[in-house]
C-alpha cells in the first residue's frame, strides 16, 4: 500500500459493522484517524461514544478524540435504533473492558470544524451512520466544504430494495433532511449505497479468522459480529453478513476500488410519503455504458472490484 | 392456443406501442375486446380515440365501442403527451384512413362499468396508459371490482430506473393519485413494470416482418414503429426499441409467462417530493427466493419467459 495517510475524520453510530469500520481505519496506513463522531443510529449518540472509546482503547489508540453528537435527528426524535441487529449495546452485546480516554468536551459538528481548519484541504470524511452531525456542522459552518478534501457516505439504496422501508436505507432514512443537504453541497461525495454493500459478503470464515487473530480489536468485532450474522440469516438463507460501513472504510482509502460509480445526480426524498428517505439517483441512460453527468461531484458506487472481506480481514488482523 | 377468449377492456392512450398491443389483442384467439377506453398520456384521450378507431378500422373492427375518457389527470391538467416519442398524432406521423366507425357517446368509465355488468365475473382489464379513466369508474361505481376478472397494468419501475423522472414511469406518474387509487382497489393486478419491458426488445427484424405482412394494420403498426425506434437510439445503443404496452397485453392473455411476479404491496408515491410518481414494490427480504407477501393480490412482473416479441410477430401478422 504506497498510498499516504490521509487525515481522517470518521462520523459513526458504532454499531456492529461500524466496529470493523473503525478497526480497519485504525489499522490501514491509508488513514489516519484524527476524530471522531457519533451520532445516534444502529445505537444512541452516547452509548456509541462508549462503543467508540473502548474499541480504541482496545487498539491501544486513546489519544484519538472521540465527541458525541446528535442524539436526535433534524426534524425526528431518535426512536431507538435497531437493538434486533447490533444489540442491546449497539455492539452485539459484547462486553468491551472500559477504555480511560475521555470523552472530547465538543460536539462532534465542532470537532470536525476544527479539524478541517487543522487539515484544510487535507480533511477526507467518513460517514457511516445518519448525517444529522455532518448536516449541524454545514449549517454552522457553510464553508466546511472548501477545506474538505472529500466524503464518502454508506448510505442510501439506487437499484435494489432499502432496509428500513422498500426505498430507504438506515443512514439515509434515519435523518433524511440532513442527507439532503449533505449530498447537496459542494464537496466530492462517494455515496456506497445496498446496491454494493449487500453485495459483498463477510463469512463465518473471515470471523473465525478475527476471533483467532491477536488483535484484541479484532477479537472484540469478530465476537460481535456473531449477533449481527444472526440478524443476516432471513436475507442470505445462512449466517454472514453485509458489508455496509466497512465497504465505504475501504473504499475511502482507495483500499477498495469501485468499478461502477458513475457521477450522478442525487435527492433524498425527505416528503412525508412512503418514498421518505429513499436516495433518488439518476440512473437513467446508463444501459449502454456508464456516463458522468457534466458538473456532478456524487458518485454512487454500483460495483466494486476485488475480495473486499479479505482486504478487512488482512489489514484488521495484521500486527502492528 | 387453447385458453379461453376472455372478455377485454382495453384502456389506452394510442400511441406507438399501444397500437402493437391493439393489434395484438384484435389478433390473438386468447381475447375478444368488448370495448375500448382512450386517456390521454402519450397523446391526448381525443387523439388516441381517432387513432384507436382507425386501427379497429384497419382491421375491419369497426363494432368494438371505443369511447373517450379523460383529458386531464385528477390532480393535474394534461400537459402535451410525448411527441419527442409517439410523434405529433401519437402514432409516429403516419397518416391511417379514417374509420368510418363513430366514438361511443358513453365516457370511458361509463363504458368500463357497463361492461363490467354485461360480462360480471369475467371481464379481464388491460390498462396500458394512465389510469385516469379506472380511478373515475371506481369512484363512480366502488363494488366494480367485484365483477373484474383481473387487471393487467403496464406501469411503474420497481428496482429499474423510471422513464419520466429518475424513478417514475410515464403511465404512473402521469397521474400517481389515480393509480394509488386503481392499484389500492380490491382485485387482482398484474403490474407489467419497466423492469420487464425495457429487457423485452423488438428489433428491427421484427419491424420488417409486420412491413411485409398482409395485415393493413400489421403495416400501419411497423411504418409507426419507425419514428419510435429513432427515440431509443440513446438508450438501446441502436434502432429498436422496448415492449412495454404489447408486453402487458400479452401476459393479460396468458400468451406471455411472468417468470418472476412476487406479489408484494405496492404504493405509489403522490406526493409533489422528488418520488413523485413512483411505484414502492416492497420487494425486501426475496433474496433467497421468491415470496409472496400473504393476502396481497398485486402482483409485480420482474421477469418473463421466452422471445416476446416472436410471440407478438406471430399472432400479429397471421391471416385471420
Amino acid at each position: 500500500m504506497s498510498l499516504p495517510a490521509r487525515p481522517t475524520y470518521l462520523d459513526c453510530d458504532t454499531g456492529i459493522d461500524d466496529s470493523l469500520a473503525l478497526a480497519y481505519l485504525l489499522a490501514t496506513p491509508a488513514a489516519r484517524l484524527v476524530g471522531i463522531g457519533t451520532v445516534s443510529g444502529n445505537t444512541d449518540a452516547t452509548q456509541a461514544a462508549r462503543n467508540t472509546l473502548d474499541l480504541c482503547g482496545l487498539a491501544g489508540r486513546d489519544d484519538i478524540p472521540v465527541a458525541i453528537g446528535r442524539t436526535d435527528f433534524l426534524a425526528r426524535p431518535y426512536d431507538g435504533g435497531a437493538p434486533h441487529v447490533h444489540g442491546a449495546n449497539g455492539i452485539g452485546d459484547v462486553e468491551l473492558p472500559r477504555s480511560e480516554g475521555p470523552v472530547d468536551a465538543r460536539s462532534a459538528a465542532q470537532l470536525l470544524i476544527d479539524l478541517s481548519r487543522e487539515h484544510a484541504g487535507e480533511l477526507r470524511i467518513v460517514a457511516i451512520g445518519p448525517l444529522t452531525n455532518l448536516a449541524v456542522a454545514l449549517e454552522a459552518d457553510p464553508t466546511l466544504p472548501e477545506r474538505v478534501a472529500d466524503i464518502t457516505i454508506m448510505g442510501g439504496a439506487a437499484l435494489v430494495p432499502g432496509n428500513i422501508s422498500p426505498v430507504a436505507e438506515a443512514n439515509i432514512g434515519n435523518d433524511p433532511e440532513a442527507a439532503a443537504r449533505v449530498i447537496a453541497a459542494d464537496w466530492d461525495v462517494t455515496l456506497v449505497p445496498l446496491d454494493v454493500t449487500m453485495a459483498n459478503p463477510f463469512e463465518e470464515s473471515h470471523r473465525a479468522e478475527l476471533l483467532a487473530s491477536d488483535s484484541p480489536i479484532a477479537r472484540a468485532v469478530g465476537e460481535a459480529l456473531d449477533f449481527y450474522f444472526d440478524f443476516y440469516v432471513p436475507e442470505y438463507g445462512r449466517r454472514m453478513s453485509a458489508l455496509h460501513d466497512p465497504l465505504a472504510a475501504a473504499i475511502s482509502t482507495g483500499g477498495v476500488i469501485p468499478s461502477l460509480a458513475p457521477r450522478v445526480p442525487v435527492s433524498v426524498d425527505a416528503t412525508d410519503g412512503p418514498g421518505r428517505g429513499q436516495t433518488i439517483a439518476d440512473l437513467r441512460g446508463q444501459r449502454v455504458a456508464p456516463r458522468d453527468h457534466d458538473g456532478v461531484r456524487t458518485r454512487v458506487v454500483l460495483e466494486a472490484e476485488g475480495d473486499v472481506a479479505r482486504h478487512l480481514v488482512d489489514l484488521v488482523t495484521a500486527r502492528a
